[in-house]
């Protein structure tokens, strides 16, 4: 596997393989990779020619008081991850390749997709993030790139990003990947603690529940939401940031589950925040 | 010469251009071609196999009371014009199909360089010109694209962005193609009467003879300025904008001319505002 710390050197390397006839996958992660994201490396080593998967906490993406200096590295035990999934290139630049001093250029995705949930919650979150993936395209040129469910929100405001500002690549959403009692895999488990780890079940429970009700006939939001709320307040420590339905398509607002929606979580313990969501269609 | 006004077809056909080896030159216009556009497709087609002009006059970059409604067009007389620069393809969307309804994506450059000169006259007018101007990259897909320098600030400011987003391309700058007398070619002289078009002079004029001080040794860069706004007095019916002298790189301030500086003029007469300017290397 090709490593590659340079803007410079990755770009070339990529517009080579697009020159020589190969389909690029991209695969954008913040590293500390789990099962989560060796699934979107699977699915690109199963689409396209060559996978390139890049490594970068983000440093735009995370507000003031969040946790980037403490979110979780390990560049050498990702790299072993990486090489097992046979991917071709990993690119993993430092933050001055990516903002050289002086930087001022920010691509940002506006109205209710972006202000509503973690929009809400993390204000210049997704403004981080379309700069850095649009960045991430550009340098990488990829045919398709791969994002996760679990951040739903996310790849809706990419998915419309690479509409409107017409990027030539096709976006791909994987599935979330969960551990075997439910919660989804996400890097930030790792703050936890064994009791919030077992209180953490609540998330998957609530939208487990809801989805029930669902399937049992029940449509109106406001109830939905309410019986998210009771099964996460059987957790002691739970401190609820948002629990939210909103149409699947745009995040609009639903009284009724009448289309496809989005029934989506955040979750605090202690000081780790966790999201989870649901996609259910009647 | 082929005419695509859909952004699906356009992307698709550069991309089988670029899939097949060819190196795609973009000239992005907004129409009602003069000779100073016509320079910059003789550049592309100098440089790249294939030449690719885009027509659209983008209302985002236009700010309210503008002159969007009046811009002038004229689509088949351009497109003769094309034709015999042999040009291979000319890419002229509506504005629905750019900006379709729920629109909200946009690419912004920060900072003194868009705050400045016509960031200050035309608050908006950059954030319209790099949202375009990123949309046209992805749908053209260019190996280089070609500016005039007759927009400096623009040229800076897309120069800024395709570095900063890390678009693969290369940026041409293209000098200014001036009239016989003087007179910066664009396509708004057309709105100016015989006598405007005469007073006109006065904005070539004073960058000349602040060239030709600075020849003879003046350094002050306020002096200059002085000499600038002395020379549009001239003109009874020039109206000043702004009269300004920067940084050749970043439009830093400058006192003295003791680096590349850019002069750079908007006057208006009437309702039509011209824009001028001359950079100065000691």
């Amino acid at each position: 596997m090709l490593i590659l710390d340079r803007v410079g050197s990755a770009q070339e390397w990529c517009m080579a393989q697009k020159k020589a006839g190969n389909t690029i996958g991209l695969v954008p992660t913040m590293g500390y990779l789990h099962e989560g994201h060796l699934s979107l490396v699977e699915q690109a080593r199963s689409k396209c020619d060559i996978v390139v998967v890049s490594i970068f906490v983000n440093p735009i993406q995370f507000g003031v008081g969040e946790d980037f200096e403490t979110y979780p590295r390990d560049l050498s035990r990702d790299q072993d991850l990486l090489e097992e999934k046979h991917v071709d290139a990993l690119f993993a630049p430092s933050i001055s390749e990516m903002y050289p001093p002086g930087y001022r250029t920010f691509v940002e995705v506006g109205g209710e997709i972006t202000a509503k949930l973690c929009g809400a919650s993390r204000p210049g979150h997704f403004k981080g993030v379309t700069t850095v993936v649009s960045k991430l395209f550009n340098i990488c040129v990829p045919d398709k790139a791969f994002f996760g469910q679990k951040d739903a929100q996310q790849v809706m405001v990419i998915e419309k990003m690479v509409r409107e500002l017409n990027f030539p690549l096709e976006i791909v959403r994987v599935p979330i990947v969960r551990e075997e009692d439910g919660l989804a895999k996400s890097s930030r488990n790792v703050y936890l603690d064994a009791e919030q780890r077992q209180q953490a079940l609540v998330l998957s429970r609530a939208l487990k529940e809801a989805h029930s009700r669902i399937e049992r006939g029940e449509r109106d939001v406001a109830r939905l939401k309410e019986i998210m709320r009771e099964v996460i307040a059987a957790s002691p420590q739970a401190i609820i940031d948002y629990v939210e339905i909103y149409d699947a398509a745009d995040l609009g607002d639903v009284d009724q589950v009448d289309r496809k929606i989005l029934m989506a979580l955040a979750v605090k313990f202690g000081s780790t925040r966790l999201i989870d969501n649901r996609l259910v269609e009647v």
